[in-house]
């Protein structure tokens, strides 16, 4: 038994693209169709009712594909939307249950550290989650809104005084708990890990969200006989609702690979209601 | 002769809310009905096209609610969508040629620096406008990406390091060439303007299109008997395309002015196609 069909990938903007290199590492055969909402990005700053209704035309979008599974890879989406995409035809991942319990798994003093955007912190979502295996947890959150257009400028080296600065203010709570694990509860944040890193110390650990969620994924398709059988590499196509034109460019930097811009297309996402 | 009918003003999130208040005071009797697109918000990182498509939009909606003149308060939408907005049934007024005269006005040195996001900046419209006047006049160009994301995280003290590390970076090539005169050339920017005069010195003209545009608007509706004429206070009207909760917030720093809620609305934007 196998299924050739593609998996499904959507995020707000360019920041799941570090998922879908985790994918392709740990998945290599499996194909790809990726929606980016490059048109409307960011949601993490938006109101719950419009993060919704913009995650259910992704989802639709990616179902005009033919995927046989879905991945909100967008720790705001995955935070706000994730009940009503339990509603949809194929199985459904987010990134925030498997960064939670990986966290969970990882920290020794039970003390752990979640960034994300405003609208993730709000919703509690990782707490939650944490909470279920380790009820005696201490979660510390914090708001990050300054990390994506951060990441989406180019601005992510660890010697960069304003990425250092901004890193330190928004983790002034975390460093003041003495938390041994962080989650990157974002998919752009990966890409500040060095500053990050060297704003808490090479001691604690950060929770890469693709990865714990890709291996989730590889866990339920090949217990239920759904991976891609074939030999060759997986292929990887793109869409997004601006211009394909600074996709690439950033697509690049996160994905870790250049990508094909014949394999970048334009959609009206606002027609999938 | 008077028209009773209100000014319709719309921008791409909060920004424009800096040109009401100018509005406000230069044009206290006037009725303002104001849209801010924060569902979709910031529109100055993406492409041409999707600029041009929500402005229409926007603008159906103003037309909608009986709009006597149009102001795109609004960097982005001035520099890329003008040409489509002339097509217009009532008058079109946006921010760039008269804050592009005024500052050909200003100038004594003949050098002048323009502010603001990418699309503004890559349309080159300041430049065009500055050249009419001034063909001689050399122009230095930033696309300054950050500077909403700070704004709207609210940090835009002269003593925040982030916002004046921000600022200096992106205003190394204005101060190099000795500008004596500084567009500020997005609507949010004018918040920003203590830590960009500590940057750039306080010798240097600021020029806020909002002041500039407020008072085009005044002269084009006396010569034309079109202002109203009742004696009372104008009334405000704020409709927005996310969840109003966090317009309020930010929104009475930018206008300097509470707003009550009974006066902020949700639209479906993309329904006025």
């Amino acid at each position: 038994m196998a299924d050739k069909r593609a998996i499904g990938v959507f995020d707000s903007g360019l920041g799941g693209l570090t998922v879908i290199k985790e994918l392709r590492r740990i998945l290599p055969n499996e194909d790809i169709i990726y929606f980016g909402d490059t048109g409307r990005v960011p949601y993490g700053t938006k109101s719950r009712d419009t993060i919704i209704k913009y995650a259910s035309q992704d989802e639709k979008f990616l179902l005009s594909k033919n995927v046989k599974l879905i991945i909100a890879a967008c720790g705001t989406v995955s935070s706000v939307a994730s009940q009503e995409a339990e509603k949809l035809p194929v199985p459904f991942f987010e990134v925030v249950s498997h960064a939670a319990n990986e966290a969970a798994k990882l920290t020794l003093n039970k003390k752990i550290g979640v960034l994300g955007t405003n609208a993730t912190v709000k919703s509690g979502k990782h707490a939650e989650f944490i909470k279920k295996i380790l009820p005696e947890a201490e979660i510390i959150s914090c708001g990050c809104s300054m990390f994506v257009p951060l990441v989406e400028e180019g601005w992510h080296s660890a010697d960069d005084i304003v990425v250092l600065e901004t890193v330190k203010r928004y983790l002034k709570p975390v460093i003041a708990s003495g938390a041994d694990t962080v989650i990157l509860g974002c998919t752009h944040y990966p890409v500040l890990k060095d500053a990050i890193k060297s704003v808490v110390g090479a001691g604690v650990n950060l929770v890469n969200a693709g990865t714990s969620t890709s291996e989730a994924v590889y866990k339920y398709l090949s217990e239920n006989s759904l991976l891609n059988d074939k030999k060759s590499k997986g292929d990887a196509q793109f869409f997004v609702s601006d211009k394909p034109d600074s996709f690439r460019k950033i697509a690049s930097i996160l994905l870790g690979e250049e990508i094909d811009e014949k394999k970048v297309e334009q959609v009206d996402i606002s027609n999938y209601d």
